[in-house]
């Protein structure tokens, strides 16, 4: 007799035959059905017992977490809400679950009390449905990544380099914390410390990706960040998962094909492989959403929103014409915005960019040209002296989903950028040597998973589409 | 006229088309043959330039290491070691190369002085042909996995359990580093610090991988590990990327079934993807061992081991067998070994998995049932009381590739090892919750990506087949 998945007694065709299936119960009606997860599938199997025949001290301990071993033979139901059923002739507790402190029970929990059990959470359908989808969404950006001649790369966690320049880092040490080794002027003595000098969490694989890049054509990353911000935000992790891809002879128009084709294929691919996660969750927020104000509720369903970013054109928008939007923009105007764009040269907030991706346009928006003096420094810098080749693409209720630009390829132009910024050249001698030897037009993007995430689950809040969230004050498990 | 890549030229009937390709000079001989390699492949095109009517200016410019666009017609070729080449009608070069100053000539460099360049270090053949084999097994990684039913689960990085007991650990702060906060005591106050408690860098994500496993059935991780500790060895990094699948209802034969049908599916993988690139580390490593004794030369080629590994059954041992086969070897008999194995409970040290290995069963071997005092205490305790189903698997070449076990899933078991070794239980809540709420049998391994990586591309010393190694005094770039 063969053990079967729940997702292979579903799908195939194996009526009256006898089967084996393992997983936990997340319901039992009546002393007669039980409904039986094995995590394969967002679908439980419906297994029914024969209450009469069957112990009374078994019967007890098939409880809601419960892990139990069946056999039996599968049938065509006679009930409502599935195709197939198993007849149990033989049942087995391998784990029981005490109904009286198991936390999850076949209820509503808040989200706020699932993180807290964050461990056993993935045994409710909202957060096995998140992440298996979060699954899939890695494995089609392998995917596409390497049927499109991508190479893999592995950027380190721990850096020495405190040029990356994205933001706030963490400290990795090896010191003694209360009592570190100090030098002669009473600086913390790093050459003492496990790397030999001061070290940190990275906060972006990029600089390490262009060298790649430079050698190997086209390679990605995909990998863990950091930012020791204290934003205590539904937005924001300080430990993330991004995606990097680098690509050598490649200028910022590719860099946008790249990006809308790749978001497209991501988000197909859940399309086709996620349907009942996807239908779940869609359902979810429908429920979610009659509580709220008809003003509020979102004008299209998730699949109906996901499906809506594959099949169109992502609009290609320059800073500056955004900028002029937004100036005759109503909301502007009105002085609805709580940052009023009065010129060129503005930062666009959250705000501005939700204007225009989900009123003014009602697409995803890429936007291009930044002003120099709010990007990075590695940009490339425009003819007209005072624009970047930046892009950021941003999505309809998410906002910025993906940052990007060609970088400066020129030497001279790039240290003169470096030297205005106070950025140490021989800190960065090896990225400056990419433009020394065979230097020439590339360009790149970072995707912040967890956004992806949100966007293709429809969940609000960050902390609830990565397995353990770390945030301030909170590095539970 | 279309861009292609090198690999695109190659592959690709296009002869007699006009092509266009970018790429970067290997090396220009007799002022006529540019080696062009765009890292699309190993190989280069051979670009034929009619130097007679090229301005000399950028004759000269054809340098090692530039950046060049071509434009010409693709021909057949008519010198020896390759098919096709290109007619060169146009050439601009994008970026230049100092034939001066570029660290990367033309000739054989050392292993050592490529590391301190690693940001150049995969223009060289060897290097590229590594970092693709690299990116090859990770592929192959996620779709093993995913073909099998397994979901991607990224576990924390950061960690603020002391608990996982695999080795030294990196702190994560971003208190002030000389003048942290102190409660109290005199002890530095982590209650201050970002996440409200101390926090490392994370040695393994299987304890929360169990958690997804006993909720979704199959799960895995591929992600960053680090170890703090001060090995300078050709074997060690302090940050390397590992895998752990964890599969619930799954018991040690399962997992030694598992391990070994992976690691056959991600070799053969690259044996029919990676051709090319094997072929040439072969050839590398033929060359090297020509330079030693006849005794010191590996008895297969680096093909020829990774067609064994994938064509042959890993030969199954336990410990207690090892010892008795160990005991009465040769170099245990004649005192050869550096430590002499006396008496079962014994660990095993390198040189005798080598023995078992290399000279006894020269195939891969797994050794399971070890003693329960020589292995970490979430292991599942035997019916003798004094072994855990353990395994390792051991590598030719390599030693230990794989370390998994069956997991104890008995909650009293597991309380009295961790008691017993002095491990806080309420550090470890939620890990117990999994044996108080539907707990059963599940197994899991962890695999070393970079041993994998030595393994598949011959190379000796680790800090070769990572891009940027994290050692004792290194985290560099």
């Amino acid at each position: 007799m063969k053990t079967y998945t729940v997702a292979e007694l579903l799908e195939k065709n194996l009526v009256l035959q006898e089967v084996e299936v393992k997983g936990w119960v997340r319901t039992f009606r009546a002393n007669r059905f039980i409904a039986l997860n094995d995590g394969s599938t967002l679908n439980n199997i419906q297994c029914v017992v024969d209450f009469e025949n069957l112990d009374e001290s078994v019967l007890k301990r098939i409880t809601t977490g419960a892990a139990v071993h069946i056999i039996g033979e599968l049938t065509e139901s006679q009930g409502k809400g599935q195709n197939v059923e198993i007849q149990v002739s033989k049942i087995d507790v391998l784990g029981d679950s005490d109904p009286e402190t198991y936390p999850i029970q076949p209820k509503k929990h808040s989200f706020e009390f699932l993180r807290e059990n964050a461990h056993l959470r993935t045994r409710t359908n909202t957060f096995s449905a998140v992440m298996r989808l979060r699954s899939s969404l890695s494995f089609a950006i392998h995917q596409y990544f390497n049927e499109n001649g991508f190479y893999y790369m592995h950027t380190p966690i721990i850096t020495g380099s405190d040029a990356e320049g994205a933001g706030e880092m963490f400290r990795v040490s090896a010191l003694n914390a209360k009592n570190p080794p100090l030098t002669e002027d009473g600086e913390v003595n790093y050459k003492e410390d496990f790397f030999g000098k001061e070290t940190n969490l990275t906060v972006s694989g990029q600089l390490e990706a262009e060298t790649y890049a430079m050698s190997l054509g086209k390679v990605y990353t995909f990998g863990p960040t950091f930012r020791a911000e204290n934003s205590n935000t539904s937005r924001h992790l300080a430990e993330f998962w991004m995606i990097e891809p680098e690509v050598a002879f490649m200028d910022l128009d590719g860099n946008m094909d790249l990006a809308e084709d790749f978001m497209k294929y991501v988000l197909k691919y859940v399309l086709e492989h996620n349907s009942d996660d996807l239908a779940f969750l869609e359902k979810r927020l429908l429920d979610e959403e009659k509580t709220k104000p008809q003003a509020e509720r979102s004008e299209m369903s998730l699949i109906e929103k996901i499906k809506f970013v594959v099949d169109n054109n992502f609009k290609r928008v320059s800073y500056t014409e955004a900028i002029e939007i937004l100036r005759n923009s109503k909301p502007n105007k009105k002085k609805k915005f709580k940052y009023i764009i009065e010129e060129w040269g503005a930062d666009l907030q959250s705000e501005h960019e939700r204007y225009l991706v989900e009123k003014h346009f009602k697409c995803p928006v890429i936007l291009f040209d930044y002003p120099a003096n709010i990007k990075a420094f590695y940009m490339r810098l425009n003819e007209d002296g005072k624009t970047v080749r930046a892009m950021d693409i941003l999505f309809p209720g998410i906002g910025e989903m993906v940052g990007g630009s060609q970088r400066e390829e020129r030497l001279d132009v790039l240290k003169d950028k470096m030297a205005a910024l106070d950025i140490d050249e021989q800190e960065l001698w090896w990225y400056l040597d990419l433009r020394k030897y065979g230097t020439a037009v590339h360009s790149g993007f970072g995707l912040g998973f967890e956004r992806l995430v949100m966007f293709a689950t429809g969940m609000g809040n960050i902390r609830d589409v990565i397995p353990y969230p770390r945030t301030p004050q909170n590095a539970d498990f």
